[in-house]
């Protein structure tokens, strides 16, 4: 298990490596919040590029050092795109970012989120029900019965903990837990990251690019770090933007602007501690 | 016919009851404007929720107590996805919103549009040249001929009245015309709600936005009442945002968050008029 | 070749005539950046519509005086709808504006840029590495090797001068290569146009929506004084953003705002000089 000094140090470097090496990290993505995604992305130092097509998906999996797939607005083309995408990120070992949104809705959505059980994404990243249902869904769960409602969790952070964890050790990558506070696991370290605001869920995309900056950071850093380093950033800019803003809209300008302003000191000190105990 | 103070008392509740219920009205709208929906939605207390397959469609329109159906951007799979998810909406009783938008640009799009004639949408929202031509075609306009250029009205408000009360009456809903002032009718009330900005036409989306609101309120109100507190909400926060900015973006920040922070007071302050006498 | 002060005369009655007559360039772009396309049609007093199915892009090349192509994110249907919509804006003699965004990605791409080459776009717009990837695409360049990464360039505005020169004698129109310094030539007389800011490139979109904006000037003016007219306007308008923000999305907000207050002489002052010697 790492240690807290051994995290922070290691979060400083990803915000500064990304900002020296400007990765490209792809994306194939919602219709919703795919602007939003990509504006985070360049804000903390990435490159964006989105892509729908079976070939291109390829293209991009070879192209980028990770690849972010969120499944939120499903279009008949990725039945085709996604399954190929998926092979290649995993034939070429690449950490990539799976966002299981909307888990639940649909045939197609199902049978794509389980056929990506053996296909080693480097972080998944959803919320408490996301996460418990996607358990679920790849047997590995704890049980428990998910409640997705849309888009929207109605289960808790902690309630996740343990699926988190299942994910982790199955992947061999990191699972990230977005709620009040972050729970983020590799099934061995794990994490409750605070900070924040309110507005986070009263603007869409919240989530999806969070998603994304994660995949930036994976393309210069371990999974677990790089999805420890998104929660740091997005915790900082959040609770930054807060004590500027007068509503969700210009809650948003204000966290893009913080996340392109944030330096590597203030995400590596956003408060987290080590979940050591396990409890729920 | 209702009252100005009935109609008052009902839009603060609406307003109210979406603050404390949160109710998810799903999607199935356009790529330019689908983020601006989705914001509006959760600045108003909602929750949303955007798809674009067959089986999701019908899926989503079990799970919301309304859903919104713009036309704007019509991709092939919304010639399965529409029809299917129209038809369960109208098993369902849903009080779904229609947008007309684009209407008489291409085949597929008419030919939705027409097959919608006998699925009962609880709110059609559009402009003044969208509410005259969907009346004519379906047969029951007063013969006027509409002059739609791409998605921009060329008709005034109070020359779509009689088509707008003749759907109404059809429908047995609700239809709101959007225009400096919105004209909103259930075929036997109808409202002239004043206030908003000239801002309004100058950012896409502020109308589907609308239709998104609508369809939040339609949740927990009945149609008429529904669209006339997303009128009233729209013209409060429009002219609240524009002796705030300077110019079309920052009215489109500061119009977001006036969404968030209206009371029900002033949402059902915002001026209307009832329209008795029914003349042009 | 033009002199300097024929060609701010011609800006200035460019950026008049739209705020004047309100003229409509529909588009056919991607889904990342389409939002911002729109409003930025809509700021400098353009109207905006977007579609994707073949009868509706068809449909749009007759409606609009020109019309907007961009690349981006190429769904199946656009195997159809591009090659359509093009044949019938090169049969209407539309001054179409062309964005190779993502030349290189994939084998759908590729081959309907190489079908664009007998279809003379009015204006070509993009990145320097696009700009040679294009011209190497239809055997007309200088014989450079272009180096797309995803949707950025690697090589410098420059370096592509040859090409587009090369492109613009091609098609008889114009070819804009967007940089720090924007070149502009219609392949006898050629501007290198300066203003901006660092953080366009930090907003998914600028290259975007400066080739819609490029449509709706090419409504009212000629291909190259459109195009001139767009960059000059953006170089304005960032150079004024940059000075108010505080990050990359108060400085989208700003920009915008900025395109909508521009006075005809604010954008035909930004300065530019007349490229005379041609040299790299």
């Amino acid at each position: 298990m790492q240690s807290g000094e051994e995290i922070k140090a290691k979060v400083a470097k990803a915000v500064e490596d990304v900002r020296a090496q400007n990765p490209m990290a792809p994306s194939i993505t919602n219709t919703v919040t795919i602007e939003f995604v990509a504006n985070a992305q360049l804000a903390v130092g990435g490159s964006a590029a989105m892509v729908y097509l079976p070939d291109e998906g390829e293209a991009m999996a070879a192209a980028g050092k990770s690849l972010y797939i969120n499944m939120g607005t499903l279009l008949p083309v990725y039945a085709e795109t996604l399954p190929r995408t998926a092979r290649r990120l995993c034939e070429l070992k690449r950490p990539w970012v799976l966002d299981p949104v909307g888990i639940g809705i649909g045939g197609l959505r199902s049978e794509l989120l389980k056929s990506f059980a053996d296909k080693r994404p480097g972080i998944i990243r959803g919320n408490a029900s996301e996460i418990i249902a996607l358990a679920s869904l790849w047997g590995i769960g704890s049980g428990q019965k998910s409640t997705v409602r849309g888009v929207d969790a109605t289960d808790s952070v902690l309630q996740a903990k343990e699926d988190a964890k299942a994910l982790a050790r199955h992947t061999g990558g990191a699972v990230a837990v977005s709620g009040p506070e972050d729970f983020v696991t590799d099934g061995e370290t794990s994490l409750l990251i605070s900070g924040g605001s309110s507005f986070m869920p009263m603007i869409t995309g919240a989530g999806c690019s969070l998603g994304g900056v994660m995949a930036i950071y994976a393309c210069v850093a371990d999974p677990f770090t790089a999805a420890v380093t998104g929660s740091c950033i997005y915790k900082f800019a959040g609770k930054s933007a807060h004590s500027k803003c007068r509503g969700p809209a210009s809650f948003r300008t204000e966290f893009i602007d913080a996340l392109y302003n944030a330096t590597s000191q203030d995400v590596a000190s956003n408060p987290f501690k080590l979940d050591i105990f396990g409890g729920k």
